[in-house]
């Protein structure tokens, strides 16, 4: 029989990470100081970043050499399986090839420790001891805490008040790879106190997490901040998806026609999608789709522009697409897509019309999910249902055109069940584009 | 670098299962009836299973093939990888190598669907479309769920109470693969009916929700019974992880010297451990260590007699280690492990020496589990931290011998996260031998 899964062994694991920065047509606005409004070196940034980190942010080489230590912790679930979904395309009746790149075996179930590890290890090398990050829907605080421990590091997470509430299994998931956690807004930091004199009763975000991660690090001893998308950095360290898939799809003597990943911060469609921007601009004939909540719609919606990544404003100025920084989007299930930002990457490549960018509503990627679930067998995480929901679109608006479609699995859904139990009660909605709230966020949006 | 994972390829997944039967010296006494007390022939069962399940059931056959649709859905994570434990042996100070087959990565997380997916194949064969089954701490349930749906058969599960109100991820992935789900004892059944009359809040038991699904089974049309775990079937099903097992150590140029795995109802352990029996009766050194809970030590201190599989006394009965079947253990977070029998054939080598049982308490477990996930980055279920602690006691008694450990995980702990919690928590305690209630239990062993 053919072979399901599209295995690559270890030894054909890449060596490099594919740095995009040097591929991007029109070139890439630089961070500005936002005290100046000047472009922005990476002193400042040294405070909460290690050095070797920030060359990664704005090298110009092509190619960047993964350290064997960072092999090392990878291959305890790396290369992960490319797999054809075979069944679904029955379930769809379509004649597309379906493709997903499976990032649900890692040890926290998602392609986060991708990047997580990295950090860690980059970390560490320049003497930090200790990692200070924040988390939505736990995904992210739950890879930082697996690869802190994986090191030998220690690790404080700021976990959005509401899922910290929400989502008790994320959260054991953390302290049982040793993290300590606590609820943002906390009384931990300062500007997390001065959040919750005003609104006591408030349900945090994810700005908000991430002023008080970047305050801890700054304030305590061999401490540094990371972040778990949106940088430079973090979507070179995902690469390692694309570039696998790339290698798996070649053994299976196929190419992509369309490549489908799900937007929040972006690192996860970069992942699979940059590796392949270089045969686009030589001329390969090949379309990037990019999909995000229709609640959220960074790249859909807001506007290209300088804003801040976080919710009190200390983070450099970014050139990406935003909807403005004190937008807080509905609380929608794929908690991993609900950031105001894009990145800058993303927002580059979208302004090239490079990405194609799509917005969908919750219910519709759930119905996609259940599908896929129920053929394939797979659970997904809600996050990564935007994806199906985008490969569904493409594998069936010609029934029998013979596509290759890729798409990035990029978590299994194991610890977001109680959303699929709420989706089958009928508690679950579609929210409108909230289009004034927008507006009112863009009108804040930094001078420049 | 070495290769820390050892896959096979798909091509090299066994064709076949390994059936122990012919090889268990002094052979295995008859299941009886019931009523007569007399052997039994595969006829009276056939009400409730398939003639090929049962014929598997009685085999003497050394080996029996798997039929290409099955292997075609074992394609979807099998091989499961072996993964060298090595960060776990630095942590342990020892110079044992321990190697452990992961079954984490099945799309439920847990070895079950080995078995379940060959039982709904073999009853789909014999035209049946819809399967009752009980599940305890869920992974079963989840199991027959996902094989079901794979198959495009209807599943009716029967989770016990106590299961069902703690445990709402494992109901909603059930619900996701398309499975009725209902709380034991329940008002669909004229036995759980009975049960609910005379103690309306019953938490329910194993027992009890096997012989509503018998009942099920029985009074429905086109409708089968499937257990996960006990019957000889079953094990010979799991034997495909030993087998793999087998074949990555040879890659690896190694050869056990013990094989540890979690006692529940047996399959887990017979699956990793009977395909090396063989190699044992042929005069191999290689041992053979089955982990049961203290508070249900149904290996080190049942009786080896003739019992029934539930607690209404439906089932055949079968020679097997048991504590008696109104035996209700303590609730110990390993739910898969509470069960008041043991398979036959785990019961027959036990009787002939050639399975070691220990019985060990579930915060030492827990305990062995935390390292694990400390150093490996893989959190265990908590029944397999029963097979951890096996592998810590081999490896640790003499921290200088070179000593080969093979160990089964034979499940990821993404939906255990809230005993972890409770663990933390010193909200857990261990439960002493409970002598008292298995003497009382085992003085109303059916008389044969």
């Amino acid at each position: 029989m053919a072979e399901k899964k599209i295995y690559l062994p270890e030894a054909e694991m890449p060596r490099q990470w594919y740095n995009v920065l040097p591929d991007i047509p029109g070139g890439m606005p630089p961070p500005l100081d936002p005290e100046t409004k000047q472009p922005m070196g990476p002193e400042k940034l040294s405070a909460i970043f290690p050095m070797s980190l920030l060359e990664q942010e704005m090298s110009t080489a092509p190619w960047i050499d993964i350290p064997q230590e960072i092999l090392e912790v990878y291959a305890l679930w790396r290369p992960s399986p490319l797999i054809r979904a075979t069944a679904f395309e029955r379930a769809l009746g379509t004649k597309a090839k379906i493709y997903f790149k499976y990032e649900g075996v890692s040890p926290v179930g998602s392609h986060k420790p991708n990047t997580a590890v990295a950090q860690a290890y980059y970390n560490k090398q320049a003497g930090i001891t200790r990692i200070a990050t924040e988390t939505g829907a736990g995904q992210w605080g739950s890879a930082m805490a697996f690869a802190t421990q994986k090191l030998g590091m220690q690790c404080k997470v700021y976990m959005v008040r509401v899922s910290f509430d929400q989502k008790p299994y994320r959260k054991a998931m953390m302290h049982t790879y040793g993290a300590e956690i606590v609820a943002s807004p906390s009384q931990d930091t300062q500007y997390g106190r001065s959040v919750l004199a005003r609104d006591p009763h408030t349900t945090g975000s994810l700005g908000i997490a991430i002023s008080e991660a970047i305050e801890d690090a700054v304030t305590h001893d061999n401490t540094n901040y990371a972040l778990g998308s949106v940088l430079n950095h973090v979507l070179l360290h995902q690469t390692v998806v694309g570039l696998e898939a790339k290698k798996q799809l070649a053994l299976a003597g196929d190419y992509p026609d369309v490549i489908v990943g799900c937007c929040g911060g972006g690192s996860n469609f970069a992942g699979i999608a940059t590796p392949f921007l270089r045969d686009k601009l030589d001329g390969k004939k090949i379309r990037f789709l990019g999909v995000e909540p229709a609640s959220c719609p960074t790249l859909t919606k807001g506007k290209l522009a300088y804003d801040f990544g976080d919710t009190a404003g200390m983070t450099p100025l970014m050139a990406m697409h935003t909807l403005g920084h004190d937008y807080i989007p509905p609380g929608i299930h794929a908690g991993g897509l609900r950031y105001h930002g894009m990145a800058p990457i993303i927002s580059a490549l979208t302004r090239e019309k490079i990405i194609e960018p799509i917005a969908v509503h919750q219910l519709e990627c759930f119905q996609a999910g259940v599908l896929f679930a129920r053929s394939e067998g797979i659970i997904p995480a809600p996050e990564s249902t935007h994806a199906i929901l985008g490969a569904v679109m493409e594998a069936t608006r010609d029934k029998n055109a013979p596509v290759t479609i890729l798409f990035n699995l990029s978590g299994h859904g194991h610890l977001d069940l109680a959303s699929y139990e709420q989706y089958f009660a009928g508690e679950l909605q579609n929210y409108e584009y909230p289009a004034e709230a927008i507006a009112e966020s863009l009108s804040h949006l930094p001078k420049v």
